[in-house]
């Protein structure tokens, strides 16, 4: 029997020839990373494992992101945390306010992560980098701390989904929405703790930043980590972004797979996930014209200059509805300043949105865009759980950058390929 | 006795020829403004005053820029009601996310603020519009119920101090180092419920960006208002941002003050307000090297295009410490697209800053930027009290937009003058 992906990768960390499904095995890690809010909570678990220093100075990684600019005192506090531990341990990868941008869009854009390598980090969206090839996966803060201090984490081997794509997307349609389609075809456990491997002629047809939107939702179906394989695509995104040597790995013809699923691109609609689950979808086609408070475009899963450039092809010249308060937020510093440069930036704020500089902000309740009660946020975020981003009583639909720029301008639900010519 | 420039407007306003100091006097309005925070106290209180309707819709203000974009769900309910009344009474001007700046930025940008008036606004620093030639002061929720439901409002006629200004200032010295000159000089109670009025030749040499921050925080002083004559500068001014009518007045020659202080501006050096309040001022040559973790370029006192030019002109081409978080927030959308289209977001981005979307925040601690202990801020904003920026043992040191950013780059407390060339 051979291997996926996944397991290829794997077994080559755990120095093995042939690992499977099941198997409990300990493994090398290329990357361990953490956030504002893991990190300071990781920080008293790797003093206690006795390390003084962490396994490899290049190979951690801290991102203060989520609740920075701090927020309030109780994220100045971990943020300090944070900020002493990584000058005390002399961290190379430390991203602090004003060279910082969300995790998941910082760690591939400034190459410091590869394909082929084993990933962890404490955050869910770690899943991420399986765009590139990689296995990456979210752990918690203990398994953070342990992997700090020794370079190292156990596993149990995934077994996995294949998910063989074809045809292309069409208009108005992108990564976010396939991976919607799919979650709500498999239910938020439809994964559970298998690998998602996509692979296909499809895929092909999907940008690097649609890559990641997929793989970034991965943990919203319960899967261990999203994969795709190395290709020309990849390889140009790696040639660009990272000088780190790499390695290509590719599942085995008779890779073990527990389930197949074929996927026409081209079939697949504008989808929005309804609250309060991501598998809550529907087509825009089949979908209540709902009224709305607010949209926000940005997050680890929809922050890339991609996701920003069709948001200003949407609402350049045109103005947001009055009552809706329209919030973007580059997934990073650089996608802040390609956005000042391509007139996004204008384009934005001409049209009655806010620019905020790079943060996690709303998408889990953090800041910069808290829901009141009763109030309706389309989101181009990860997760519309109850509650996630404010009160109890809001609600949060996920959709994709073009079904919320387009929303916000009609003040309602809407189809992009609706809205009138200004 | 004639009257001061303070008193011929109250007086005007309520329909006498003449008013003295201490009297008790009824004044019809020309503007009630208040923000998210304090608007949300108001409206239950001008419910009870049994009004249905405000005064006059287009007199009426409501800026939601304090916490905002939402902070948390408390902010987010306030600024709910705030929102669900401004639709619900007609407010002409209502700013919310999009469309919103710091209010006393706004005000005068858009033209709703006009010399001779007599403004409320249910924020201290209210007093900034004296810059036009405005009665302009800050009052409670309570006034801000009433005056939004009557118009009118109860005032005791104030006393004055005159300043009389000679000069010009030299290079790195701008408004703010005028104004901390003076309130270091009489203290923060140095005129109490008193009537700054700005004088002399030296006028003519301040900008109105210079004279918006120096009536800013007339307030730090304990003053009722500050106010500046009616000149050329003010007209300019008024043409480009507002249609209203508007009525010049001038103090009598014979108008009484309680003290008057001559101040050659040449003489005035770069000067820095040390914790914990805005009175203990040092010059920038006195000042002891102080190491510093954050700077904060922004507010209703410094978040001007000028405070901006003055700011990119230091950052441009360098790079801020990287151990300073430096973040930079415009005043309004204006100012944040023209800091766009003039290279400075680029140049803050380039140095290593952030650049916020507009808002108070981290002024008053609300967020953006909240101080851990020990933590030390610079900032261009106007009160420095105990835990104002976050926790009870941080420190923040009030300065000028130029000593802010050259001491953002220095990592301490510098003198623009005296940092190197990059």
């Amino acid at each position: 029997m051979g291997m996926t992906m996944t397991q290829k990768i794997l077994a080559d960390h755990a120095g093995r020839k042939y690992v499977e499904a099941g198997e409990l095995i300990k493994v090398k890690l290329d990357i361990v990373m953490g956030n504002d809010i893991t990190t300071a909570v990781a920080i008293p678990e790797f003093n206690n494992t006795g390390a003084s220093e962490v396994f490899d100075k290049e190979k951690v990684v801290i991102v203060l992101d989520h609740f920075t600019p701090n927020k309030d005192i109780k994220a100045a506090e971990q943020c300090k945390v944070c900020r002493e531990f990584a000058y005390e341990k002399d961290i190379v990868h430390f991203y602090d306010v004003g060279d910082v941008g969300i995790e998941h869009v910082i760690l591939p854009e400034k190459g410091i992560v590869a394909p082929g390598e084993v990933i962890i980090g404490a955050d869910s969206h770690t899943c991420t980098y399986g765009a590139l090839g990689a296995f990456s996966t979210g752990i918690g803060s203990t398994d953070m701390a342990v992997g700090m201090a020794t370079g190292e984490a156990w596993f149990k081997v995934p077994s996995a989904i294949k998910f063989n794509l074809t045809g292309s997307l069409s208009k108005h349609v992108s990564g976010k929405d396939v991976i919607l389609h799919i979650i709500g075809m498999i239910g938020v456990d439809g994964a559970l703790y298998q690998s998602m491997e996509f692979t296909g002629d499809g895929i092909k047809s999907l940008s690097m930043d649609d890559r990641f939107t997929i793989a970034n939702m991965a943990i919203e179906a319960g899967a261990k980590n999203g994969i795709f394989p190395f290709d020309e695509q990849t390889k140009d995104y790696i040639d660009i972004h990272s000088t780190k040597p790499y390695k290509i790995y590719e599942a085995d013809e008779d890779a073990n797979y527990e389930k197949i699923y074929n996927i026409n691109l081209s079939s697949i609609r504008p989808t929005i996930a309804f609250p309060h689950l991501p598998e809550n979808t529907v087509t825009i086609d089949e979908a209540d014209e709902i009224e709305i408070d607010q949209v926000v475009i940005g997050s680890c899963t929809n922050g890339r200059l991609s996701d920003m450039k069709i948001t200003a092809d949407i609402l350049r010249g045109k103005k947001v509805n009055k009552r809706v308060r329209t919030i973007i937020i580059p997934g990073s510093q650089k996608v802040y300043l390609e956005c000042i440069k391509a007139g996004y930036a204008e384009d934005f704020i001409n049209a009655g949105a806010i620019f905020s500089m790079p943060t996690c902000g709303p998408c889990l309740g953090g800041h910069m865009g808290i829901l009141a009660s009763k109030e309706r946020c389309i989101s181009t975020t990860n997760r519309n759980f109850v509650g996630r981003m404010g009160h109890v009583e809001s609600e949060v639909y996920l959709a994709s950058p073009a079904v919320a720029a387009a929303s916000a301008i009609a003040g309602k639900l809407i189809d992009p390929a609706k809205l009138k010519e200004a």
